[in-house]
């Protein structure tokens, strides 16, 4: 049922040690359409979100009041497939391994490769993954375990067109330690990443009825173990908001990456972290 | 010649305990029409851009592209004056103390408030200042001279119809320690402010001729002495840069607050840093 480890990024993956071109050359190709979790350690992974230009602007306002959910590490110019800054040479219509295409508010296809939804109007929007902050919390040796992603009851704050609700990413910590660090690195990626959590404690002051049990919304969901006595969970904002945003929205038309299935840029996140 | 004392927020003004909705009163009022340096200490001050929604995009656009010289920490709803979310109650067209109008890169009035100027189709983009990194130093006790601003020969990241120059504002600090200390305390500031310094050490290096003397393009550049040996001289992005590109961009129609003539928020920097 679920693509992804419940431990995130273990590091097993022989596609760790790949360059970020390498990889995309592979999801090029055609032969990689999974999740790119464990590929390219260290690597800046993006979500990736395409909009006409008509909806851009709109769009754009939207992540700049909803930054702890979506701030743009890059915005190619419409028509442009090739993000100039964050990958040079990577073409955004074929190297993402999967795509989500909506047509007002409904998921109508999940193709391999855009090509022939592509159009001269398009923009895109890469929004930095949580993954930038998993490799440094990893590099610092805290423990966790992942719950997956989660629709919650808090409203992004709306801009023209644009609303829908806050989906996170949550995780539990062991110790106090485990979380402070959590804390102090994350908030560390900050721009063009999600930076530090959003809520700590009761799932359910934020609309989660229950945590690990796996939900129709979410396929990649992983059904783990509530959480523990002493376990400090905490709620980051996830790039998966802008998918529900254009359901609830009814979009036109919008493109998306598949949950988990990322842009991989040429930086690594530590290149831009804040501290 | 110069409105703004060389040492910046020197702290001496009685207006300097003022909360920002108090200031802005006093503005509004048409009774404040001077630079607000010395006002409302440890509030997050904001340079102010307006434009007609037709050029909106492209300017976020080119926020994201330049985010050391503008990273907007608001951008108002076509026709909104008012900025819900750093000053509610505030209005835009009235608030700040003095605003430079420009017509196809003229500058046509600087008015003290811009109710004439006033359409339906307007976005206000507020980009933090750096004043904010300037309180968090001064409550540091880090020592400095402050050069005033300049013109670079540093490009900015086009976006469509806006290019020019980065702007910087200029600091020389006596010992490696207040360098320092200065370069982590301004990466605190980051998310809506300029963050840390883009160049350190030789002027020439980024287009400028000589630190210390005033020039025809900078109003407010103060005359002081050269940088003495074993000082470090520090630049960091400038939110006069869009005026700098709406002059040379040509842009049809832009509304900015004069040099040094900021925005007052509610919000302390404190509250906006990132660690």
């Amino acid at each position: 049922m679920s693509k992804l480890s419940q431990t995130e990024a273990s590091g097993a993956s022989p596609y760790g040690a790949l360059k970020g071109k390498e990889m995309r050359s592979i999801i090029r190709s055609g032969e990689w359409t999974d999740v790119t979790t464990d590929t390219c350690h260290g690597h800046a992974q993006c979500n990736v979100v395409i909009l006409p230009k008509d909806y851009a602007f709109e769009f754009l306002l939207f992540c700049n009041r909803n930054r702890s959910s979506c701030d743009p590490l890059e915005i190619t110019d419409p028509g442009d497939p090739e993000p100039k800054i964050m990958a040079p040479g990577a073409d955004l219509r074929t190297d993402v391994p999967l795509y989500r295409v909506f047509k007002n508010g409904e998921l109508v296809d999940e193709p391999t490769d855009i090509i022939k939804y592509w159009r001269d109007d398009l923009v895109c929007f890469l929004i930095g993954s949580s993954l930038a902050f998993v490799w440094s919390l990893k590099a610092a040796n805290v423990s966790w375990r992942y719950y997956g992603c989660y629709c919650t009851s808090i409203p992004c704050i709306p801009a023209g067109h644009f609303h829908g609700p806050v989906v996170v990413t949550v995780r539990a910590f062991p110790t106090a330690h485990d979380a402070v660090r959590a804390v102090q690195i994350s908030s560390r990626h900050r721009q063009g990443f999600h930076g530090p959590p959003i809520h700590i404690g009761d799932p359910t002051a934020i609309g989660i009825e229950e945590l690990g049990k796996p939900d129709d919304w979410n396929p990649y969901r992983p059904t783990i173990d509530p959480p523990k006595p002493g376990e400090i969970v905490m709620y980051w904002g996830c790039g998966v908001t802008p998918e529900t945003v254009a359901l609830e929205s009814k979009t036109a038309f919008m493109i998306t990456h598949s949950p988990a299935h990322e842009f991989i840029t040429d930086h690594l996140a530590e290149e831009l972290a804040i501290l």
